[in-house]
């Protein structure tokens, strides 16, 4: 994630650094073309196929970078197993939102290396999963919407149920009625579940740390130390008598 | 929030210090206005106009402040900097709630300092969840009682509401038909969250402090230190033979 | 807990050593006795009222309990602030099922006390969990059976919702629909985010010792004191050079 | 788990060791017929019947391992103590699926004992939950499907009611009808509680691994330990003087 190292920079990651930028608004390019697409339901056939068209432009430029790269890189086997997001992002197209990825990393990039590591995480997570709730939305969108018996009349039941069902409160009264929302909604619960324990898992150690529970056993540790050191003292009052001694001898 | 320092204080201290009481009681006389605007559903337009007369007034009160810390305090920018949240109470109506915090926090300060803290922390976060969820139970049953197909017939089902969604349970008898009622929804299931990782992660702590856990950590440490204990003392014998053993020469 | 310590037993504590075993079977005969008034919906008056007096009589056990035990300490208002359970057991009729808090508390002190306390702590809380789930259901089915568009058709239904309930699933199939049900959920409710918070508790302090990350901690603590050891070893080395040096000199 | 020892294999070890890959075999075939005869709602006589027999057949091989095993054991008692779910698994029909934790066993077993503990520990965790997911998804649409206003109408529904039931979503929309439909949904809404506690669990450790809160508390012993050192160097710097001193006077 660090783009300047002390070392000189390989032929790859000079060619990674000045894409970097270039790709993350491609993504943001993507994420918009894609709500049009999905949330325009009237869109003339024009518009869908330049639409079409963008999208797959987009995927092209993501396609030559990741050539390039293992182009570049010295052991191209190891690149390939180091990177088998990126890989994915360009063979399979259902995975193309993952390139929104580099969003949330540039975001955790651009956090000076000294803010507190909970900070960092907490962006990292946060803005990864408002990302991945506005894309589940719009796919739930796409899949549900003019569906018979649909529960979705509009995008926002399509954020509401997001809500909904990311924290497992899941009322009812919105729900997948077609297999791809369902395929969403596992997506998005599964995602739900890592969010909460994140939440959780974050909200233990600060419970944690302000209770400092982990004093009591510094304690018991410090009281061993303690009794240790007074025998190192002691041990030291008696060399220095000998010394003491001698030199009174000696003198 | 502790406001007696060995300094002397500031004008603004002062000025806080005596306003604390009154803006608490003012918090609360907000509280009771909203609610019974909120639930009396049938009051006459004389009795309307005079809550939101009252309301009004409240807060001016918070407004002029809020304008007097301002002008009081020797770095002003520094000073919004620091009370984003008390900006927001004077600023944005949706956030007067927010006045209520200082319940909280007064009681929180009116806990002896000698308190455990996990007393003091449960106590402040229970006092909070409990305002929250009446306030959002007002707000819930503003916005839905009387919307077409509303599934809240009487405040007792804004309650019932609150409960099934903070707690995630969500069995979907009740729930929101209005984008304010979903709003609401939003905010009360994120809190919900909130709380129950908080209650999680003392919960936690209280395990892991009951089953010492730690202990065996400790254990392994105090085991190496024996070993060098040990080490010391065997030294300490050599030296104290070594000295005996000059003695006898020296006698 | 503990009815044995080795000062002797003052008279409240004798008495309350003889008396633990049948208010436990009274509290034990409680739960028996409310479960059959309230799935027996067809009783005959006479039945009932039997029941009603074998309820009262129970009561009354425990209110010449708790009176003979007042009389018995010496420091009567200290007996009340450490007892308030007992006495709210004694004087609210809804608490009375606490009376069995008793039949988990003597399963606890029946375990050995070398038993681990993980197992010790889950089995106090799974005894608790189920009296609590058999007696909510209990209340429920009294609550709802019979209710106008109640959901509840027998115990088994009753029973179900519980499990809904406090696994915050929630289906939707079952839930309240009078106050006194809706009073039992909100109760059940918060038991089972009590529970999950438990059990996700013992989890984490179960996988945390696992996967052993406190030793990384300790591998720290141990390198700098096998450092430490190494430099009393080579001081021992030494010395002992010294001690040789001087038997040679002086032999 | 580990099936080579340095201390030569028993009888029975060697017997285990040898039909470990057999009945994990034969487990896994068990799986397909039980996934057949329920999947296969319009299988014909002859075919089901012959589905029975090659359950029975199953059943015959796991019964003669046991008692193999049993036989080849020197201490018997201690065998059936040391292995209940074995015999369970042989006595009690229901439990059979139980056979398949071999296949998570054996998983668990092929893993490398260089892996880090989190992810042997997140492997078998996970191949577990999707055979309990798979197994809970057969025997709901064997209780549930062709059921009167059965909420079920083919295996894809299953599968989802798994899913919405394990996260805790339940929205209501696919919920059991029949009591052995919600004994199913009762194993696995426990089981539900129990993957999620595993996972707050693992990502709580991971979180606090993260934020390396432990560091403050190893932080301060380090200090104490530093200072134990400069004590032990300033003992060595004595001991050095009194050496070189005598070598002087020596000299």
């Amino acid at each position: 994630m660090t783009t300047t190292t002390e070392r000189p920079l390989t032929r790859r990651q000079r060619w990674e650094q000045r894409t970097n930028l270039p790709l993350m608004v491609l993504a943001i390019a993507f994420l918009l073309i894609y709500a049009w697409r999905v949330l325009d339901t009237r869109a003339s056939p024009t518009l869908d196929i330049t639409l079409i068209w963008a999208d797959v432009a987009i995927w092209a430029a993501f396609a030559v970078d990741f050539a390039v790269r293992l182009y570049l890189s010295t052991d191209r086997g190891r690149f390939v197993r180091k990177h088998p997001l990126d890989l994915l992002v360009v063979l399979v197209p259902p995975f193309r939102p993952l390139r929104l990825l580099r969003v949330a990393l540039l975001l955790l990039d651009s956090l000076n290396r000294a803010t507190k590591p909970r900070t960092r995480l907490m962006t990292f997570v946060a803005t990864s999963s408002l990302l991945i709730l506005l894309l589940c939305s719009l796919a739930f969108f796409d899949a549900e919407y003019g569906a018979p018996d649909s529960k979705i009349k509009s995008f926002a039941d399509a954020l509401w149920w997001s809500a909904v069902s990311v924290t497992t409160v899941g009322y009812g009264d919105v729900y997948p009625v077609t297999p791809e929302g369902r395929l969403v909604s596992l997506v998005l619960m599964t995602l739900g579940i890592g969010l909460i324990s994140f939440a959780i898992g974050t909200m233990t150690s600060w419970v944690v740390e302000q209770l400092k529970t982990v004093d009591e056993a510094a304690d018991r540790t410090e009281r061993t130390l303690a009794e240790l050191v007074e025998e190192v003292r002691s041990l030291r009052a008696e060399v220095a008598e000998l010394t003491t001694d001698r030199e009174t001898r000696g003198g």
